[in-house]
């Protein structure tokens, strides 16, 4: 089928490669010239203008955006609108978070803009795997777009989640759940790492690998990274958050739903960006003034 | 090669089973006289006395003791010192404490036994996929063993982790991994059951296993759970712990090492066998000291 | 000075009880006639209707708002404003969202309305000892009002805290710190409760509380609800939780800010309120599925 | 009555001035001689060599013991054995495992030693205020020290917890609760101090010290601290631990009960001391392996 594809960073990219791989036709924009340079090749148009993006496609048209979670997805359908027809589909393939693609498919509706909320796992590995996607919306869009979904999955790798917003919410979980498992392997690793014996790390995710209870597509990810830097010691203990874990503990603390593996997830990354806590320097003071215990001072 | 196997519960009949396919000669003692019987088949001989298992075994021996870690531990090697010899080994292929291990292996070299401590992942489908094995112990005894070991594990899947204790410490930090890994999953999948969607949690389980960041053999096995009983209606909400988990907390207590998410799945396995917390009637009691709230009485 | 009072609750009944007390004249409002009629007394004027409460205030007037945080206090604003004139000042001294008042006080803002937020703290405690005040707003109403704060307060028992939403938000902080305190005594009184002594542990608190360093006021209570229920057998292990403690996480999560015993002592209550968990049995449904464990069933 | 004490650094020191005030008669032994010269005063005599302690004391003898916990109270039990005679009483005020204070009171019974373990919570303010006494050991033994116990605790501040081992596991849950309790101030202000207000922190911990729930010894403490650094900038955030929030944990583990709160707090202490987090590096390690995250580099 045919697709219009907004936003041609990495994820955007190697989308449109396994499109076109897949016999899709592909229009794609960014504001970037070369990165839209980058995308053509038979079968995919890079274009510099929203305008040139809509002209080629036949409608009823399919819009798949693929681009950061919030402002840019707001501005990217506002500037889109003009240019779009009843009928048309536009699917938001990005992290964005699921009230937003709830009120997202809401406000497009009565002008008869369908709308897909599609959350998409496999980072960089989705190219040569396929990407697992989570898709909410309409069930007759969901089966308009499903040749491309074909193509973009690894077999049985998307799947109808239910209403709007249902695809972002199930990759909001996934992603949380992504957070607790990487704490987990993480507390492991650094326990091993701590003992008097002297594991070899790499070996010991090789083989968790075979047959233990603990497999899984992380832990042959460690295995690659243990590989290139036994020690680790060339990264620092510095971990970053998109939205999807804060998310998934907001959504904990609304439902009432105790979440205390995947907060602890997120609140050890950031305590790993604070040089040093605050509370930790009032812990400090008050030991000195109830057990004159001498604090470290700077 | 020729091995004794005391033990021949779920786990060892398993062991028995397959290393007599891989070529073995498994001579096996329990003293249930059914699991002796079910043991016995060409290449597998069950025995009633531990004075019989010894018999047939040419020095040096291998003797694989496969029983439930402790106190059982202690007692058959205390009653199978008697009939061993120098150059024996023996091997504890059950989740025993590491310390425990680096106890009876310094034990038993004074009389010239050899002591290896091999933790042991696969559960149930060990049989079928080969157990993940992670051997400490002296490397010489560790290669007089290691056609057994490959027998028993799928390709690559043992591995000699160094000094004694280091078999069954790798397997305790596996299980406290395993630990956090389930909560994650477990709130994961809570907070889908909790959401305003309607999820199939098994398609989820199943879509998530394609090429998705979290996809693992216990997403898998979720697979299997949610085919059997879609809203696992027929639980209990109660989950049991082995030392495993609690070991690992120690550790890291002992050794200064933080492992919060490991403690939050131990504590909550701890949690959901209370039929109620009394530090949740503690805070009633107070709230309704301090602020008149009335509390869920009896 | 002469306020104006609505929601004669058990809160809002002792405020104006203390004011009253103080020399000052309150006009006090409720939907129900028994709440009412329980107020009036000298310098204490019950009213049946908003108009009523707002023709005795000699402008510009003070009106002290004390009804349950949300919905309550949007539609007691709505209700009020058209009575209202240039200069009057509306004080919120429930449990509100910082934000909410920070939205309100803006809102206010063009019509001369200003707008105090007062985090009240002391609970049924207030009458006697008084209450724990924390405002903000405009520094020129806080003075206005101050002679009210006065009498209500403790000596220095309120404070000036800075711009709108600053007295919510400061409430807000003390009870996420009051849940995890509970939750800190709680922990420790289950630990000796369940230790092999036999602690007495209405002695404990009230020993704890001549000299230790955990000493404090939830600690006196404790002693309180010891006394009256040794065992706490009576109460049920379920604990309400109102806002804050959910806004405390909400606030950590949105500032990137670690909170993990604040999350932990809210999701311990949403855990309490769970008959049994989904997680659990989504753990006791896996440990079956890979270890044979026979999990307790229905 | 008349106490031999052995220890005189800070806390020993403090308890001999408030034990000869309050009448008592005290020798004191401590390696260190300026330590020795310090404590002499009417009613206390310094000495140089534990024989010279026990020279003057007359039987049955009261010797209380003030050094750190571990094998400096093995060793000086050691020490003191062949001086000792029937009826004598041992009194160990440090922070020992109560494990610890079992076993010794088991091993001194049949020479005819009395072991009393005496849990002390009170820092550098018990010279003034008095100590908090938490006792354990024989009832009888508890009797003939209570002068001592009257003259050290403020009014009603000593309690007979119960068998030997009650005083110390009271002061270990203690020290549990006050880990948590500081971990939940410490949480508070470091979200007060990143708001987007500008909160005087003194101010706060003063201002929720009159009247408020979460009121106590602590948050007079924090007081303090704020005044003489309001930013605590002076200080590292690097929190040490000594034994007792650890044996918590354990205690907890062992017991199968949960405590996640005391955890969390334990936890973060570790992770105080640790410059960054191997567990971080792992997860930085990982994103960059599955998204192409870039981590931060050294």
């Amino acid at each position: 089928m045919q697709l219009g594809l907004i936003g041609l960073g990495r994820m955007g990219a190697n989308m449109a490669q396994r499109l076109v791989e897949g016999g899709h036709t592909v229009v794609g924009y960014d504001p970037n010239p070369d990165a839209v340079r980058r995308i053509s090749r038979p079968g995919a148009v890079g274009v510099a203008t929203l305008s040139e993006l809509i002209k080629p496609l036949e409608p009823p048209r399919a819009v798949w955006i693929m681009v950061p979670a919030g402002e840019a997805v707001t501005e990217t359908i506002h500037a889109l609108l003009p240019h779009l027809s009843r009928g048309d589909i536009l699917i938001d393939g990005g992290n964005s978070y699921y009230k937003d693609s709830i009120q997202r498919a809401k406000a497009l509706e009565p002008r008869g803009i369908h709308f897909l909320d599609v959350g998409t796992s496999g980072g960089i590995w989705g190219l040569s795997v396929g990407y697992c996607l989570m898709i909410g919306g309409e069930e007759e869009s969901f089966k308009r777009l499903e040749p491309a979904f074909k193509t973009l999955a690894p077999k049985e790798g998307y799947l109808y989640c239910g209403a709007s917003g249902a695809g972002h919410f199930a990759k909001m979980i996934h992603n949380g759940i992504e957070y607790a498992m990487l704490q987990a392997y993480g507390e492991g690793f650094e326990l091993l790492n701590a003992s008097p014996f002297e594991f070899d790390l790499e070996k010991i995710a090789h083989l968790w690998n075979q047959g233990s209870v603990v497999r899984s597509w992380l832990l042959e990810l460690a295995e690659g990274a243990f590989s290139k830097d036994a020690t680790l010691e060339g990264f620092k203990g510095v971990v970053e958050d998109s939205g999807e874990g804060r998310w998934t503990v907001l959504e904990a603390v609304e439902r009432g739903v105790p979440a205390p593996a995947i907060a602890t997830a997120l609140f050890r990354r950031f305590r790993s960006r604070e040089e040093e806590a605050f509370s930790d320097k009032f812990i400090a003071a008050l030991r000195k003034e109830f057990g004159g215990h001498e604090p470290k001072r700077k």
